[in-house]
């Protein structure tokens, strides 16, 4: 599982504070504590901070990359804050994202094309947000081949079929689950990603709720996922899923779980 | 989800003592406490027995129809011990199990034939446990057509692919998992059934595993299992799996089993 870590994101209260003080420490604290927990990316956001967000975006990838030697995924709509934050960026970072509405992509584009950076693209088009299978499919289809015919490598695409809540249509969880077998299997070797926590919008109990999807999305292929690593019982969740569906090796990664105590909850 | 209560088995020591003592009351608390916790079967074995497995099946299915308007699994490999439980049976019982093996399979059908019995059919032939989701159609393929050319109807039918452990093969999960979604995509209006602990077998935290192994299950269209229902954390994964993949209309269950505390664990 690739897990990029949500958690630096200026909608956080204790994160949108830290950014205005400049506080170093606060910010690599929380770069770190995910990294040693196995996060792949950290997620960077500074989308509350409207004109200052090219300077803070630049200023968070620095901030995290001075203590963890992590690729950074650099979250916002705005092109010119994605350039300051690339403009200092060591390694190959994850853009956060693109879709294939008109404006957003063609705002993405020319950052994406013939570059080798990962790329979060949505399925979502002018027509608004996917419900069913084939909704998502279509969208699918035409934003990797567009992002191909742009030179980006398959392998960097990161498809997010996107999550709606079961409390406001009962079929959005398995029309979901359903979208991420058929791409991992139309489209081998391309990742899926999802952002797991709208899945359980207005139900009780909710991480509840969220750590079975993540179990039954990974039985049906993603391999990805925007979340908190600090979350042990979903950590733990996600490293017995994998080990279910043959991901794990001899169990190997399971057993050294159990034995770092992640199960004791 | 239809749920076979699993517990009223002589493998288990205070079973075996309740059944030699005759001790009614033992018998009848734990038929009860499944059956309100959600059982739609109560599974019945005394299969240390021997010489009095009829005698006591038998009245293992009295005792327990006695307090609970439930149906039995009874459970057997001797046709003697089913004819003898089935003789007092009311309602329509399940049979667990038949399967292709040629002893097995020619031992159980001049009982099944014809009747309305719900049947556990599992996919094990004389070539021994199945190890691939291939082993599995074959084996349920020749299987659903021998009970149907018995007049069997169709959805008395409960396929159990044979879940064995990661532990011992790391594909064996996927395998199981990609042959119930083989299998019900298939035989539509077919059930699919397992017993969820063999998976874990040989690992840590088995319960966690099993847990997470049920909700893939389902995810991948299984609808019954042979199980404790009074496990609430497994019972709360499976409603939880349920609502996820749109088995539950507006979430109704979930909600419900929420304000009941089901997930108060």
């Amino acid at each position: 599982m690739i897990i990029i870590g949500e958690l630096i994101n200026s909608s956080r209260n204790s994160i949108a504070n830290a950014i205005r003080d400049q506080d170093i420490e606060a910010i690599q604290k929380v770069g770190l504590d995910q990294w040693k927990a196995g996060a792949k990316f950290i997620d960077v956001n500074a989308g509350t901070f409207d004109d200052k967000e090219p300077e803070y975006l630049k200023w968070l990838v620095q901030t995290v990359q001075e203590v963890a030697d992590v690729s950074c995924s650099i979250d916002s709509p705005d092109p010119d804050a994605i350039e300051s934050a690339l403009s200092v960026h060591k390694g190959i970072p994850m853009i956060n994202s693109i879709s294939l509405e008109r404006n957003r992509y063609e705002n993405m584009i020319p950052l994406i094309a013939g570059t080798n950076l990962k790329v979060i693209a949505l399925c979502m088009s002018d027509d608004g947000m996917p419900k069913t299978v084939d909704d998502r499919l279509r969208t699918a289809d035409r934003l990797i081949n567009r992002l191909l015919q742009n030179n980006l490598p398959f392998e960097n695409i990161f498809l997010d079929p996107l999550i709606q809540p079961i409390s406001v249509d009962t079929s959005f969880g398995i029309e979901f689950l359903n979208a991420v077998e058929k791409i991992t299997t139309n489209y081998r070797g391309i990742h899926t990603i999802c952002g797991l926590s709208n899945i359980s919008y207005g139900l009780p109990a909710r991480n509840f709720i969220n750590r079975a999807f993540m179990i039954q999305a990974i039985a049906k292929g993603l391999d990805s996922a925007i979340m908190n690593p600090l979350n042990k019982q979903l950590m733990a969740s996600i490293i017995a899923a994998e080990a279910l569906i043959g991901r794990d090796s001899f169990c190997i990664n399971y057993i050294e779980a159990y034995r770092s105590e992640m199960f004791d909850f």
